[in-house]
């Protein structure tokens, strides 16, 4: 990926950054970045993340899938939550085309969806992937159990096309060697939401016939780029820009992909940015964003509303030549000449150029293409600077504390044992209006 | 609906908002009743959007669609971007289920997806819904010239199956009386974010065969409610509320539906309060969340991050019993006593009272169920709150007018016309960094 900061600097928007700040913050970088070099080296907790494109072993991960799919499969059924899904929902939906298996995933309990979900299924063809690193992650296992009786009520073996992708112990672990079910290893060392390069991100995309070692590379050619300076490394140069305007103000970031199928990357990007650096009342909010749609939702408020917004636009260099027919109406008559896609880079240009000169910062990610090699290089990027980010912040970026509180009051209120926190839920202070 | 203000309070969160300051808070909602009564009462541009539950003409949107739809009616194709969409999405993406028409909207140019949109219909039996009041809308009319193409490409003839929904006049109702296609009108008054509730919300949901009686019916219940005071009014007391909290610092509102069907709900409101009150450099920022999803991806950020939010859940008090199967996994046991529908409540129950817990001000919206009546109530009423909020906030809730700078530059871009924004935009500050 390039990334141009040009409409981040001092110089075009409020808050931005000046140049001078820009070459300060470089020195900051360069100790980060020592950081961050050496717990890669010493492969600790979180930093072992960034190793991924080397040492993610694509071999295992096809022979595992080789054993439950077949030139029938028609979808791939991921049960999974947060990190256990949302790297490989990114990867086929940017990549599956209408010819490769279904990839659906199963990542909230809503019982109307689910049932809805399994009706529409040709079990007999469909893969199950069942990804937790605990084995124990309640929505996941809740959802296993039904879709598991439901290939069982219709008379479908469910340990003939089910991979399961865990830690070294817990259920899922044991169920996998009780079935001798193939199964894949959750990496040690790296957290849900950097695992998109693992087998956790790779086993949807491997049933959909993509071309995992083209994603690595994508991946290490940005590994490659990772030195002291935001000014040699785009991963950097965007981390270090985000920073610098969330100190400044900025304390919002919009990310908007201008394709269809990057939608899915948006909401990756939302959780990567909040569960890495929303602590110790820190962190910029990340808001899911779609050009050109939300144009005509939300650029309204990016443009004339508090001046509290970073936009990061994502941008696609190739886009497909669909030409927009003639029309005989004078006023429509422009369109004419146009393709679909000369219409979505100008719509692109035009609202990056209309922030630009409301003085709201924004920054450019550029791909060549949506494919394997630009997207490995996307998630790799986008996760080298959320590592930078931390670093400058100061913060653990590599935990997610406040979610335990949650977790234990929901176990606590199902009867699954003795839990404060599900003492308290009762407590809630009341003012209703009721209709 | 039915709103608990509750955890908003003072007592409860920081920022909150005390009491008292809720009673002085009260004095200017009935001040702000009372313009609007008088707007609605005018049928003043905007605030007429409030009288549509009275107004909407259901049985013209009905013999309009059956004009063009039959039993083997497969899908409904609609080629619309914004408020021209989100509204009709929000409803059959709520309500449909698998036997209905598949409900797809174009609203997006992106040449690849649209391709692919197109290449799985069977057009034979696609009904094509387009939408633009002005009927110039670049996007959807770029969209209609291909969709149309496509359909003569494939020998279908389009003017059997197209319904328009436009303006007095303008290209679309020129197309619709030469080739006498059924059309409704977007009605007089109504910005494109209000109009859920007219023949441009509801074409598609007629289509797919849901009750818009029933929708107008719990829209109008909730305009029952509309009082001088947001003690007696559930969506005064939303709109209050957010206006308060952002004052006190809540900046950002994350709109969190505990049902997957309402996913599409959270941007049809990220869009409803986003144009309508980010001006003037004010308005809260809107945030799209679904639960329990994002408990795993927002809800660390949420709870430990920066004071700056509001999270506002949407709770549906009757689920689908589906039984979560039995397991002899010890620690996974307390699961087999409970049902997905006692999960997903657990879950937004812990989560509300994480959130309180640690003083993070959160609103609860409670509706019966998603059907038609509940649905029409919950849009009415989300929409007087932002009416209400825009009179707090004293800005103009029913115009846009910061994104038409972007609307000349891509017109100018494309050779439309000259514009001067056309030129800026090649003007762009470059500080680009390369892989």
């Amino acid at each position: 990926m390039n990334v141009d900061i040009g409409n981040a600097l001092s110089a075009v928007a409020a808050p931005g950054i000046s140049r001078a700040a820009l070459e300060r913050l470089d020195e900051q970088v360069a100790d980060a970045h020592e950081r961050i070099d050496a717990g890669m080296e010493a492969g600790e907790h979180g930093y072992a993340a960034l190793n991924l494109p080397n040492r993610t072993d694509t071999d295992e991960i096809r022979v595992a899938v080789d054993r439950v799919t077949g030139p029938d499969t028609s979808a791939i059924l991921t049960v999974g939550i947060g990190g256990s899904a949302l790297g490989a929902a990114t990867i086929t939906d940017a990549l599956n085309d209408a010819d490769d298996p279904e990839a659906i995933y199963l990542d909230n309990v809503d019982p109307d969806w689910l049932s809805a979900t399994l009706d529409r299924l040709d079990l007999e063809t469909t893969v199950l992937n069942v990804v937790s690193r605990s084995g124990t992650t309640a929505e996941t296992l809740a959802n296993f159990l039904v879709v598991r009786e439901t290939f069982e009520e219709a008379g479908v073996d469910w340990t003939e096309r089910t991979i399961v992708t865990t830690g070294d112990d817990g259920p899922l672990r044991e169920l996998a060697e009780r079935h001798n079910l193939p199964s894949l290893a959750v990496p040690d060392g790296v957290p849900g939401r950097f695992s998109a390069l693992s087998a956790v991100g790779l086993v949807a995309a491997a049933v959909c016939g993509h071309d995992l070692d083209a994603l690595l590379r994508g991946a290490a050619a940005e590994a490659e780029t990772l030195t002291g300076s935001l000014f040699e490394c785009p991963a950097y140069a965007y981390g270090a820009t985000t920073y610098a305007l969330d100190a400044r103000g900025a304390r919002t970031n919009a990310m908007m992909p201008y394709a269809e199928s990057l939608e899915t990357y948006a909401e990756w990007f939302a959780q990567l940015w909040a569960e890495s650096l929303g602590k110790d009342d820190l962190g910029q909010t990340p808001v899911r964003a779609l050009g050109v749609t939300d144009q005509h939702s939300q650029l309204q408020l990016y443009r004339a509303g508090p001046r509290d917004k970073l936009v990061t636009f994502v941008t696609v260099q190739e886009t497909a030549a669909r030409p927009i027919p003639d029309t005989d109406v004078d006023d429509l008559a422009y369109l004419g000449d146009a393709s679909l896609g000369d219409l979505l880079d100008a719509e692109f240009e035009a609202t990056e150029a209309s922030l630009a000169a409301a003085g709201r910062p924004n920054v450019r990610i550029e791909i060549d293409r949506v494919d394997e090699f630009e997207l490995g290089g996307l998630l790799y990027g986008m996760e080298a600077a959320c590592v930078l980010a931390g670093e400058l912040y100061g913060v653990n970026t590599f935990e997610q504390p406040a979610v335990e509180w949650a977790k234990k009051a929901t176990r606590g209120l199902l009867g699954g044992g003795e839990f404060a926190e599900a003492e308290a839920v009762a407590e809630k202070t009341e003012l209703r209006v009721e209709r």
